[in-house]
């Protein structure tokens, strides 16, 4: 039973997050989790605001010596502009006067972060969450909604990630396949794990020389235009064992929990696993892995259409899971809204600049993915230490029969 | 809380689902379930088994005199052709002898049924259930992670979407969007729940008449090859009130547990909210749904692009939901596989004759949006009685603020 | 992840249980059920109804050949008075006209079960039902709340005890303390799993023949005064490993789960692990298990005042849990209530003729602690097979430090 | 759906919490939440580490100008001793020289801190955790299991105290009706939620003068004999509506739920609901609360002995339940152990000074019950908002027939 909550504001003191249930005995160092970090700040067309927020990670519980305690670990992201924003996102009331002021630059004109926010913002979630939980403006909606908040799932998917490899020897890496019109070929090559490096270092996240050059020139042109731009990305788990999730109740199938987790991330609309949708488009005699047995004498599969997964179950190749991401909601050039307050047709708030948040995005969804594997995986092999549950993995996988392998 | 769980295997005596935290008063009659399974067994291409899949439905619990109890409500699908099977799926052990004569027809000759599964099914869980369980031949694995599961779930589904409509005004309507190569124009129009009835006539649960009638002629031209097809099906539910979901944890969101429940249909390889993938390709000045007020002075969309759902949360539009299906893993040509006993190379396993399963799979993906905005909203609402819910609903549509509405 | 759920009303045409998550290759079959059945209808002071209770018992899914499958097992409980009720408990609709007449029996004039119950018992859920669920009399109250349901968590619990003895060497035993003012001496023996066909066949299924002679004697006096008796119950589970449950988490906690699961049964106030409330009044130097090494170098205790459970988890000696019964609250010489139709004062519905129900209590409190430790334990050692547990478990216990053991 | 996690270790930098599903605008303040932490230190018989304990409490999301926000609130506890823990606590490896040297004071002698624990304590977690998470001495066990976290849980348990008595008029107190050998009398009066300033005031949070003042010396004895005691604490929730928990499944019932949380608390080892164990040994005539009509018409109970949970439920009077505290493990005298290193027997480690914990455990048993009854509250009623849940709760109560209330 692996479960995470997070916490906090995109503007408030810090932003926390809680992973309860990860054995005892995974190695770890606070600058893993840093750099997990550094890789969500990545990517071409982002604004400036990634300069601010220097994610100043702390662990608070949790982790002792480099190893995880078996209990649960937590994390501290503290938001480096706080002094700024210190009394628009204090806990306790403060002086009406106090917001009437900028509490960064004690100017008495700039009070834009003061301001109610009445103008919500098509493709956000400002107008349902005012219903919802009755507020008056949308800013306490949009200090949660915000997808700062994936900062904190980086973290503790780094953690589930550390778990995965240590235990079970899966590596993940995560990839751009689509930003706006331009798609990576479908025949393109697949990274792994050791090209982790080469994708940190693409301005986009991608693998496909060309299709990374194309997508950053999309990017300066939606730029130009005052738009902005979604895409695809793309996720890969090397080296999972066979038969994590299962058939026999649909929310156990490892596939419904990927496409729940990935859904879950702000501003995600589309999931697929393996060739998704493409898959559905085609005959049956094209859409199957058949079942062959290599020159080992172990079964092999001569395709991955469908991405790792059968019958709710890891079978033993690369996992696949792609997720598409809408264009970021907040664009320069405006969408009609309504003024809350006054009634009046108005243009939607203006909170950030990027044009493009896909790349960031494929680290986020890398995390999730990881959160599930380390989630499903404890359900099938148990244990308490990442010896436990190495040697309980290796046993199982010793214990079936050598013709079923 | 709103849970159910399933049992049963495909050939067993019945297929038997609890759903736990409906709350009472709901108005239900079992010809009513039985209906929603009708709907499951419609569909051009599928095979002679419909026929026998005669559903003998059995309220065993929570329904009195027309009427949730606020208990669970416990259903139970008889297996018409169980005489046949009483020995291959009997609970107890049964002498070996009774393995060698088919119960169903005392003929010694024919024993398909009795004999091990041992050429397990690229596509189907076969292969990796083995493994996973420890068994020998694939017959419990086969038995269990059949799509005929689903039949329960269906049942569940009505009885959710009873509660929905009741308390809520809630109404649901599936239909098919994709069969093979074949796809619904872009531009066509939606169905709404009126149109039920006619979608019900449609040989492949199409909307669009010439979609339809192509998609007829592709089944025969799959059927004609040997070969199988799958599809993509969408599920709309009109007026969902706005505020179901949340965007303050990633699992609270409607669109991740819309989309792990598509997930968890067997065979379902994608989801969608909304427009998906496509919106991914999209510009934002393209992607979102503008905020403007209509001539009644409320708040409307001029597009539906998210699907009905923003910020995680139902907003009030259409909720819109897609979701991909391979095709079916049983290819009639067969596919490649080895047979775990001898190591040989061979041709999978011929269980069954659908050429396509899209259409009754469209009725499965409306029972699974049911259950997920039945629980939903009954987080948001709480309420034990169809009034209680009903009223704490009007209650706090009534409470938005005129400008919010 | 281990779950169940239960359904069916008293009186309705079965009771219903699933239980989901069980490894496979548990050997079980059904006769192992109905014995189970047949256990918690033992015990002197019980009224006429356990006769006609006869326990119908079907398997509906999840054990072929007496193995448990993998998936989720569910098991039916045929009401055999259902004839008798098949009006009043039908699913649908029935003609007003049919509720004036007895279905069992065709008398006009006997129409009891028919009658709505309007006069709430104290201690029973009547009167609250009625308030939350908004019904206008107690009998869809009382056909859930009654303890009828725990036949059903009896048989899940026969399957999850079953699961422990094989996969972990597990072994229960439970009997009856205290019924009325008569207690078992403190320092009485402990019955072992050896003793349970002692402790059927004693009249209240107590290990001390002098307090079990007293009790029957203290039930015949009740029985007498028109009045009911109460009383503590205690399992005892041998051969827990070391290690379920855990401190790192409140609700992970094996008596945590123990406390719920006991409390959770009908008509139970009062839970406590180990020596529990005695505990409470000891001093610190008499209130611990000191810790010693055997002869066998291993380490032992002293005593077991901590009932098994050390910091939230099995310490590897017995675990011992008692739950406090309260007497039946239909008591024959009846209680003041009032007519909810009429306002005016009245005795309560008077349903049953038990005068105590300790006996088969204690039975389902063995069910309870049954499932709990077979949950916990599966979060420990995961496992989906009953061969891959008992390897995971006797591999960690083997891991354990020479020193440590 | 309301869950909270904590995180931290005891000598870590923090103590973390988070709890989420709590309505928007919950009027709180972070002094509310510093002046919870305040009651748990009170009592006598408490060791000089409360002195230590200053409980740094900063709120670091969810709670904006004094209301909750809708979204997961998380609070942070600092050490204030964590300069001295800094290497032997850090999260990453230190140089093995750092450990030879107290940090907090740079006295190379004094490194008992920094030493391994390997004597483990009679009725901690020390030798199991050691034992199950693969641990070689008992620090990381110790740093966990220790009920310094439940400060963490008292917190949270404010929190929702606060959402119970603006939501619903709920108001709860705590106090301590048995310590040693010393009861509370049976038939003394319960306090109210206007005593707990008097309740604070006592030396052992005790409603009873006399048994105050025995307790007290009943502490001073145990004190100078070098040993500790443990006792019985009450909570009462005034003001719970009648209809929170089911009887429909059994985790639903409040009573079940109650009893966990209870049996959650460090070194709680018993439960009851009202009289509990006591009812048990009473009749049925004398056991149960008879149903009258009042002065006003309205139903009222002519006695408490449930403790106002009927059928799983709330039944609208004093919700009173009893938790039962062994006393501290950590016995000055020292008890006999086993040293895990040496194999020799030995006295276990004595880690701190504390006679008497029980005051304090009344306070988190407090924090407990007001975690339960606002998870269950939200199951009943929904709501996103505090004005959503009373307006929901208003309308239930006012909707509940004249004649049943």
């Amino acid at each position: 039973m692996l479960r995470w909550l997070t916490a906090g504001e995109s503007h408030g003191p810090a932003l926390v997050g809680i992973i309860e249930g990860l054995p005892a005995g995974v190695e770890l160092v606070s600058d893993d989790l840093r750099a997990a970090l550094a890789r969500r700040r990545l990517g071409y067309g982002r604004g400036s605001r990634q300069k601010f927020e220097q994610d100043e990670l702390t662990v608070l519980g949790g982790l002792r010596h480099g190893l995880t305690q078996g209990g649960p670990l937590a994390i501290q992201i503290g938001n480096t502009e706080w002094p700024k924003w210190v009394d628009v996102m204090a806990a306790d009331p403060v002086p009406p006067e106090a917001l009437l002021v900028d509490a960064g630059t004690g100017d008495e004109r700039e009070i834009a972060r003061n301001r109610p926010l009445t103008r919500p913002r098509p493709g956000h979630a400002d107008l349902v969450g005012m219903r919802k939980y009755g507020f008056e403006d949308a800013r306490p909606v949009l200090e949660r909604a915000s997808a700062r908040e994936t900062a904190t799932r980086v973290v503790l998917g780094r953690a589930a990630a550390a778990f995965l490899e240590q235990a079970l020897g899966v590596r993940l890496v995560s990839h751009v396949v689509s930003i706006g019109s331009v798609d990576v070929p479908d025949d393109a090559a697949l990274p792994t794990p050791d090209d982790v490096a080469t994708l940190d270092a693409d301005p986009v996240r991608c693998f496909d020389p060309a299709a990374s050059a194309a997508m950053v020139a999309e990017i300066d042109e939606a730029k130009k235009d005052g738009d902005t731009l979604g895409g695809v990305v793309e996720v890969l788990a090397y080296g999972v064992p066979s038969g994590i999730g299962s058939y026999v109740s649909s929310d156990r199938r490892l596939d419904a929990r990927l496409a729940g987790a990935i859904m879950g991330i702000q501003a995600f609309k589309g999931v697929e696993v393996g060739d998704g949708f493409r898959t559905a488009h085609r005959r049956g005699s094209q859409a199957h892995d058949e079942i062959v047995r290599g020159e080992d004498g172990h079964i092999q599969r001569s395709s991955n259409r469908a991405g790792g997964v059968e019958g709710g179950m890891s079978n033993g190749e690369v996992v696949r899971v792609r997720g598409a991401m809408k264009p970021i909601s907040t664009v320069p050039r405006a969408l009609a809204t309504v003024d809350v307050v006054t009634g009046e047709a108005a243009t939607a708030q203006h909170q950030r600049s990027d044009v493009c948040a896909v790349p960031p995005a494929a680290v986020v969804a890398e995390a999730e993915v990881a959160l599930v594997l380390a989630q499903t995986a404890l359900e099938k092999f148990g244990g308490d230490s990442v010896a436990e549950v190495r040697r309980n993995a290796q046993a199982y996988l010793a214990a079936v029969p050598e013709l079923l392998r």
